[in-house]
Formats: structure tokens, sequence, C-alpha cells
């Protein structure tokens, strides 16, 4: 079954999930890759996700993805709707990368930073641990760790991973960055940065670059963040440099180190304080100080 | 020393263990079996055993060999008794794996689940890391970690791990599941699922079909849980088929996805609010509902 | 790019961080090194190290290098002074090892333990990842796991590393176990021992014997604790065989398993009662009691 690509394989396997390290489950999803061929290299990227976050998933593998080489097979398997009708499948992106998850919204962000070269949907008939049924198949195990383990061992090809897809995976919605006025820009709250509680944004410097503001002047920008329709806050907050430039416990609005725009308080926890999270249902709006309701602290 | 099992060397040496994954003990068995064989090809199963529960130990283990290629040697070191008189062995399978580890109780469900083949006292005096003395040999990195390194890189050979020694190992006692009287099944409480408290059992569903019960009619079972001889639950539970199917709060007596009888609240955590936990003491009795006795709600 | 020390190679890659191991970090630090040589193998020591706590990654990173083969490469991360003037080096240990990391103190007891055969500073202009600049730099990641990874793959010689520095590290300045008077010994204290608060000191059994006391005579030590000047602990503490030898709840002063002097509670947590830590700014002192000054229990 070996086939023309072999020469390609990198045998590097990469595993993700939500099922945590206390138990047997990752090293059975191990044992069975090996398996399949004892010379893969598997690692770990993380398997602490939080239980069921398909979001943290999709940043968190987007986030890794780069820093591997070409060929690379990573394995995700964050599954809150394992046994419903979301598909299995395998993503081959622009970058040569490989993804081996359920398509329920894990390759958000790898679709958008990578590009869908290729979507396949896992054929189960061939591509499922032999003696496993339907009634006692643990997906994560006997379905993604297996055809990722076979995919990177080239055992299978891509094309053997089941029928071709339209090129468009399933994306959690969000609001994107952008500026729907004058005075107002809109993005989504992407993350809250352990342990501090900071909030991470998507929108980026340039982007905030356009209301024109001189960080030094600590203009009071009103910014509301919601989740789904409901107002968690809503605050003048200056727009500063960096945390000592406002007192101890005080908001502040700031460029964080990639160039995003995030809030934090000084000395502080903003999530916690002001009952802040972060996933695709989440909010933020910024808008620009007018000259009628500017309102500016001595400095 | 190179001998002639070397063809079927897979070089695979999985570690557990319940030291943590912050002190330098993992790493410092890792390198030392590296020591004996660079190429070998280390894993962990996991290393959060819960420090010295030598029944966790023998259920995590159980449940990971069949998922590993014939062969793969697994060392496990969770061990109370260090110091004190347990032996150090090495099991063969009739799986056919190894599993190095002090014969306390972690080989109960190995050795119930795969069988023993063979089993072998390690030989100190040749099988410890050179340099080490009584005084301060740490077993698991100079006895356990160095003997599965030699035997998976087959420097020697399962006969030079030391003396053949009756195959029978030391088991942790507990309930079997067995259905003692007509109305009555007896088992062990095996495990307590993270992160919902859930309760496990030993008792398989085909055990429990001896009632000839409906889930749909919600009988009411007389469930009694003791840790040795102390009840610490004992209360009339409906017979049902999913969580949905009793009021949030209530508990609840259902067959789990791996085919056996559970325990569980809708909505809560059984283990912490009837403070049962999981293990060798730990029993459960089912009582069928006779005409006399029995209860039953209205749908 | 390959030299003449290929053949000396263990391709053997042992990373340390304060990273954690839920975020994407210490995933991409393996990719990158992995972009350098798909045959690295790469162990983690830990990513548990408290943040930016340079004393515990220092011992713990010599706690573990000696258990590992000679030209192993060790990169360590824990760097609260990122961007500041600390040197990005690389030690060769006097015991054949590399240790990759910022000279921050990192190397305090590497180089007691290991010695300082030749110590280089890494040349970014060479030993950065390509497509790489300074305002976006992951030092760990594109300096250290870049560097540590060519280095162990072979594609860079040591000397290739950077210039070579003057044979001295950075350490963290800290009381030496040291005899002061006929009546006194000075230490460090060296690390709480989790989970049970023991303390654990840099003091030799061998150089406690000088006072020649037998612990069967439950002789009544004074000693004191102090973090930088201010004194935290400071009681007379009887020095014993072990914990059986005082009543629960009271102080004991006890030689450890690896023959240094420690302090405990018997059933208590040493630690947090009495509100000790460890690091470099903590000292103990210990006080032989005089005939005046001397008070013993009756046994």
């Amino acid at each position: 079954m070996k086939n023309e690509r072999t020469e390609n394989q990198t045998r590097l396997l990469v595993l993700m999930s939500d099922f945590g390290l206390s138990e047997r489950f990752v090293a059975s999803m191990k044992g069975v890759a090996l398996g399949v061929d004892q010379n893969l290299k598997i690692y770990d990227l993380t398997h602490l996700i939080e239980p069921y976050n398909v979001w943290e998933a999709s940043l968190t593998l987007a986030g890794t993805i780069a820093y591997w080489p070409q060929n690379t097979v990573f394995v995700s398997v964050v599954d809150p709707g394992v046994g419903t009708a979301r598909k299995s499948v395998v993503l081959r992106t622009k970058s040569g990368h490989f993804v081996v998850t359920p398509d329920n919204g894990t390759l958000t962000f790898v679709a958008e930073q990578y590009g869908v070269a290729e979507l396949r949907e896992i054929d189960e008939k061939v591509n499922r641990r032999p003696g496993t049924d339907d009634a006692h198949t643990f997906h994560g195990r006997d379905v993604y760790a297996y055809t990722g383990a076979r995919l990177a061992a080239g055992v299978i090809s891509f094309e053997q991973v089941g029928p071709s897809l339209r090129p468009e995976v399933v994306k959690l919605p969000y609001q994107p960055a952008e500026k729907v006025s004058k005075t107002t820009i809109l993005g989504n709250v992407t993350k809250v940065e352990k342990p501090y509680g900071n909030i991470v944004t998507n929108i980026p410097k340039e982007l905030f670059d356009a209301f024109a503001l001189n960080p030094d002047h600590k203009e009071m920008i009103q910014v509301e963040i919601k989740q789904d329709a409901e107002t968690v806050f809503c605050q003048k907050t200056p727009y500063v440099k960096s945390f000592g430039h406002v007192k101890p416990g005080q908001p502040l609005l700031y460029v964080d180190s990639v160039q995003r725009m995030g809030l934090a308080v000084n000395g502080g926890n903003f999530a916690d304080i002001h009952k802040v999270k972060a996933g695709p249902e989440w909010t933020i709006k910024l808008m620009k100080p007018t000259n009628r309701t500017q309102q500016q602290e001595p400095k």
C-alpha cells in the first residue's frame, strides 16, 4: 500500500486535544499511531484545550502550524459533537500542512491564515482502525489518530483519505475587525491571556491608527464589550503606551506585543474584574472621542 | 551483550508514574534510558497518577496496553512501598507486551485482562545502573527505567532480567461483579470519572440484564455503596436510559458508553454530593425491586 | 555546513521553560527545531518552572544533566529579562553537555556542579531563525531553540555558536553552607518540597556532624531563617532522626534522603505554617546548644 508520495514523508505527527494529561486517552492515540508505523515522530501540541472549546482549539492550532515543516500532519480532537453530523475531514493547507479533525469550527483560523488547498472527507470504511465498529469507536483514536498516522507514514496518499469536498470549512462566525464609521471600530474579543487576564482583540494597530490618536495624550476611548447582545463592559478607557501610564486598578487600552489592540488593568486582572471572556460571541466596539464628548485627564 | 531477540525490538518504551510534570524526575528517567540506547523511542503514558494510588495506576495501564504494538515495554513507577519487601519484576503478558514495575498491585488488571505469560524478578546485581548502590538508588530511574530501556533496546533478553517467578502477580483484592441471588448483584466502584463525578462500576450490562428490567419503566433499584464495612450511599435509584429521564439533581442508574452500569446525578456531581470515591475497598450492591417493595414514579 | 563534529552528534535536544503546557509556545519551539533537522530527538525536561523563577530553573537543570548522555543539548528559557542586556549564551560543561540559555543566573548550579569548559555568546546575526527581525523575535523559539537544534544536529559546531567569552557565568548570589564558628553554621534555603512543605537546605550532614550531636538525644538547635534581613522563623528545634520523634504539629530538624539538613513539621506543612519559601535571598542559621542555654525535652 506504499505509494509515490513516500519520499516526501516527514513522518511528523502532532496531536492536540482536550483530553487532559492524567488519563490514558492520549497514550492510546499514540499507541494506535505507532501501530501504523513505529518510525513516526509523534509530538504534542497541547492536550489542555478547555473541554469542548473549539474556538480555543482553532486559535492554538493556527498559531502553531507555521513553525512546523511542510507535510507535518496535525491531528486535532476537540469534538463536542461526537456522534452528530459533523464531517471528519483532512485539510491540506496552501502552506503544505495537513490537519485531521472534525469539521466543527476547528479549522476557522487555519483556513483564514493558511488557505484551503483541498479538503477531503475521511472514508471511515477504509480509514478506521480494524476491529472497531460503529458502536465502539473512539473517533479520536480509531479514526483521527489512525488516519493521521497513515497519512504521515505514507501508508495512504492524501487522495486515499476519502472523497474531495468543496474547499469550504465550517467557520465559527465572529466579528471581523473593521472600521464601520469615522469614529467607530468593531472587532472580536479573541483571547484572555493567562494568568494576567489581559484582553486580546483582533483589531490591528494599523486599523486603530486611522483614529490618528497619540498615546501620549491619554485620549479617552469609549470601549464597549458585548457577549452576544448583552453589554458586559462599557467605559471610557485611556489609550496609553503601557500599564504605568494609568493608576493602579485602572483599565487601559494599549497596543500589545503582536501589534493588536488590547485591554488590561494596571496591577489587576481585567477579565476577572469586568467578567469578560473570549470567543466567537464576544464583540468589542472602540469609539473615538469627538470634540463635544472628549474627556481628557490632566497630565 | 546484544542477543538474538534484537530483530524483534520495537525500541518503544512507555513511562508511567506519580511523579508529576513539574520536577526533574521524569526527565532523569528518560536520560538514563537514552544512555542505554539513544535510539529508543520514549513516550509517556501519564505522570499524573494520584501519588501512591496503585489502583489507579493498574487501571490506567491496563486500559492502554492493548493499543500499543507487541514488544512495547511499559515502565510503571507508583511505589508506596519503596524500600520494603515488594519485588521488582517484569511481566510478559500473553498479548506480547512487557511491564516493568514493583509487584505491588500495579499488575492487578494487567494480569486479568492480558494474562501472565511469564513473570521474572529483576536481578539488581546485573540490572541496576552502574555507579549506584543500595543507599543512593532511585529505583524508578536506576532499576525500572534502566531495566526497561535495556529490555526495549535488546541489550538484555527477557530471560536476562532475572530469575523466573511463579506466574502469579500481587493483586489488589476487590469485589468482582457477580449475581449472588435472583435479586442481588455485587460489584466494585472502579473509578470516578473526572470532571463530572460519575461513578464507573465493574458490573457489565449483560449481568444486570438478568434482572430483565426495561429502562423505559424507570424501575427503582436499591443501590448500596460501601467503603469497607461502612455504608456511604443507600438509596432507591431509577434505572433509566440517560440523564434527561430524571429531574435535575436526582441520581440515576444507567448503562455507560462501555456497557457497564454507572451512577450519576442529572446536572450534578454524584461523587461529590454523595461522598463516594473508588478503589479496591469500595463495593456496590444492586437489588432488584420485588413486587412488595417496588416503587415506581408516575411517568 | 556540516562539520567534523557530526560523528559525535547525539541529536538529543532537551527543552525546559516556564511556558506551561496549555499554550502553543512549546510546540512552536519544537517545530522550529525539527525544521532544522527532522531527525532530532526532542524531549521535555519540564515547562512548569514557576514563571520567571531563575533559581528554580537552575536547580532543576543542574539536577537533571548528569543523567543524560554526553553531547546532549539542553535549552532553558526562563527569561524575566527578555529584551534587556543579559547575554544569550551556550555553555559547554566539563561533563561534556551543552546548555543554551540566557545568562541570567540559570547557569548558577550548572557551573558549580558540572564546571565551565567553555562559554560562548550566541551570534544572532548567524544563529537566529531566518525571517525574524529584532522587533518580532521570540527569543525562546527563534534564538534558543533554533541554536540548540543547530548545535544538536551538527549544522553548526560549538565554535560556530559565536565568540568565546570569559568562562564565568552570571551567578545568583546565595549563602554557601559554612561553619562560621564552633557553634554556628550558615546556609541557604534551597527548596520547598511539594506537596509536603518540607524545607531543603544546602547544609550537608557532614558539616552539621561537626556539632557532634546525637539525634537520639533530641538536642534543641536554635534555627533562624531570614529572607534578606528579615527574620521569618526563629525557634529552638529538636534534632531528631525522623518525624515520629516529635509530637504532631511540632517542627523538627533532620537529615534528608540526600544527606542534607532539612526542616519539617510532623504531620504538617512547615513552609505554609511558618511562611518560609526558598531562593537566593533565604538564609538559615543553625546554632549548637551551649551548656548554659541548652534545653532538652525529657525523653
